[in-house]
């Protein structure tokens, strides 16, 4: 079976490094060939709302998926329409929007941040006053990575915050004084089977992912968070991996994203559980059965971003999983991971604080 | 860096799938481009004695190493004028000829079984009269997973085992009355330093490899197996991974014969162990330190052979590990492996047993 893959960056990459034991084959279409995807893949060139290219590459594989969630739900709804598109284009749909994503979290039961669509400076100056501050406007479209958002300490900055994003529909939310942000992730098979890994903590940098910690051991937001990803994959008809992102509010998980594919929160997955996520995805999307998420000991993931070390240099260090996607340096980019599993939390979180001194510019 | 493999089967392509997530990139060369490594890595064809094309080959590529131990030496010779190839020639060039690897085995102080050279009728009689029967005359040259073999139950056998070998060198070796076999693995980096993964206890059908288990727990025959492996790997100047395979008989350790190369045996630590042989090979020829070989549960790898069961029959089994090489079916030939690991021994044998009654033809 030929999996065609939409993005060919490092998710990719990982997807297909796990799919071809399986004796899978994959294709790939981005916009260049210069792709981490091009190491493990042959890859079609085109702009993602070129339709006819987009059906071309189509007909050359039997099912497809992607690695990034931006991608036109109009071209994965013309897709759907010659071969089986998984996760479906609606996943796409609701993630691509923070409204959207919002409303179905809240359909679902699901606790979220106070919120408020806006359109205008006086639609915000309003969210302000019912909402209060502090307060994050976001980019409803397009944002990741803490792209797309301006933060408001006091009700005063609404008007400099509005003039900053204006032009575009945007959505205000009250911030949310969390402990902890953790992520979920499972994957659904196509006959409705669901392996979910246990939650995972993360710690974000200039609101790019740095570390993630699993398993993070809560089995109260465990039960709540599956809950909550059952329903959502039910409410979709999803097929695929998908992920959470939570904030830890006062003991409540309140829902801040969602992500229709694999997540940088489950790269711990390769090593530190019994099927990565990126496998669990690549079966789910070929039909198959799932594999067993249970985690092997415990796991801390590290991103490289923006600068590498030197592969000599981390691996001097015995144990130390290296993951290089062969993509150049530029700053706030991320270039790879290390991962570290260890059969004690202590020990974990030791290798952990010793990899960020070593591998996150401090400030 | 750029790594140039002698050979595309199954062992390359788990080679490249193991190094490029360290950012490595690979090359391949083989007889046709159908073979598994054409999934991971551009294929160059050629005849293995074709010193021309090897050469340009060598010189598109920073290092070469090689997936199959009969690679001409003379051709190995020629590339290592251009290009490092490691393991070094002289590795390839002892285990490629059964006399010399006897040699270089009691040289090194490891037991092997009583033989002696055959090259003619009278050669062997005279042999057989000395060692006794039951006893195996064996081809030097070009024997793999039980071809070129003959087993003689009494000495009057000689003639007619003669005859169907006759014409090549040969070698009789007294039949070992072994209780297991065993193998120990080991890479070597380029600074000397060592890996070493734990016995392995493997069970072959009609010649070929069916099934290991690993940790094999014997801390003296570790040890042993450790010292010799060792004395080996410095005699020979070696790089990368080396595999010998030992019968174990009345508690000692008789060397039957190695493979300077990623072995079959070793499967298993693609999820058995922290670093799987794979991954150490590639590093130990990239001049990387050597990642941890210790392993991670009680693991069995079982060799799927001549025909394939479905991908979705094998991975209804939560746990399981599916590796299917991407080769057509033909009798006898490997095609893929399978490998579950666990907690305990107790639960990895009873696996072991089901997954032999599946996968493997009972006669």
């Amino acid at each position: 079976m030929r999996i065609g893959i939409i993005g060919a960056g490092q998710l990719g990459r990982m997807m297909a490094l796990a799919g071809i034991p399986l004796g899978l084959e994959f294709a790939m279409y981005d916009r260049s060939r210069d792709v981490p995807g091009a190491a493990v893949a042959d890859i079609a060139t085109g702009r993602f709302d070129d339709r006819s290219r987009l059906a071309r590459f189509a007909r050359g594989v039997d099912v497809v998926t992607f690695d990034w969630e931006n991608v036109p739900v109009a071209s994965a709804r013309a897709i759907a329409r010659i071969r089986p598109v998984w996760p479906p284009p609606r996943a796409l749909e609701v993630a691509q929007d923070r409204l959207s994503e919002k409303r179905i979290f809240e359909r679902n039961g699901i606790a979220v941040a106070p919120y408020a669509a806006v359109d205008t400076a006086a639609d915000l100056e309003r969210a302000v006053a019912a909402l209060g501050a502090p307060g994050i406007l976001k980019t409803r479209r397009l944002g990741y990575d803490g792209k797309g958002q301006v933060r408001l300490v006091r009700a005063r900055d609404a008007r400099d915050a509005y003039a900053r994003l204006a032009g575009q529909p945007l959505i205000y939310e009250r911030l949310v004084k969390f402990s902890k942000e953790v992520s979920l992730i499972a994957a659904r098979g196509r006959t409705g089977d669901v392996e979910t890994y246990p939650l995972a903590e993360n710690v974000h940098t200039d609101g790019i992912l740095a570390i993630t910690r699993a398993p993070w051991p809560d089995t109260r937001l465990q039960r709540l968070a599956e809950r909550n990803h059952s329903r959502l994959m039910r409410a979709l008809g999803y097929v695929g991996v998908l992920c959470v992102e939570y904030f830890v509010e006062r003991g409540r998980l309140v829902a801040n994203e969602m992500a229709p594919r694999v997540h940088n929160s489950g790269h711990w997955t390769i090593e530190g559980a019994v099927t990565s996520q990126f496998e669990n995805h690549v079966r789910a999307v070929a039909g198959l059965p799932l594999g067993s998420a249970a985690p092997r000991g415990h796991a801390v993931m590290v991103n490289v971003i923006g600068a590498k070390p030197r592969a000599r240099e981390l691996l001097g260090r015995p144990g130390l999983h290296w993951h290089d996607y062969g993509k150049s340096a530029r700053p706030g980019r991320k270039l790879g991971h290390v991962t570290f599993v260890t059969g004690g939390r202590a020990s974990r979180d030791r290798v952990a604080r010793q990899l960020r001194r070593r591998l996150i510019p401090q400030r």
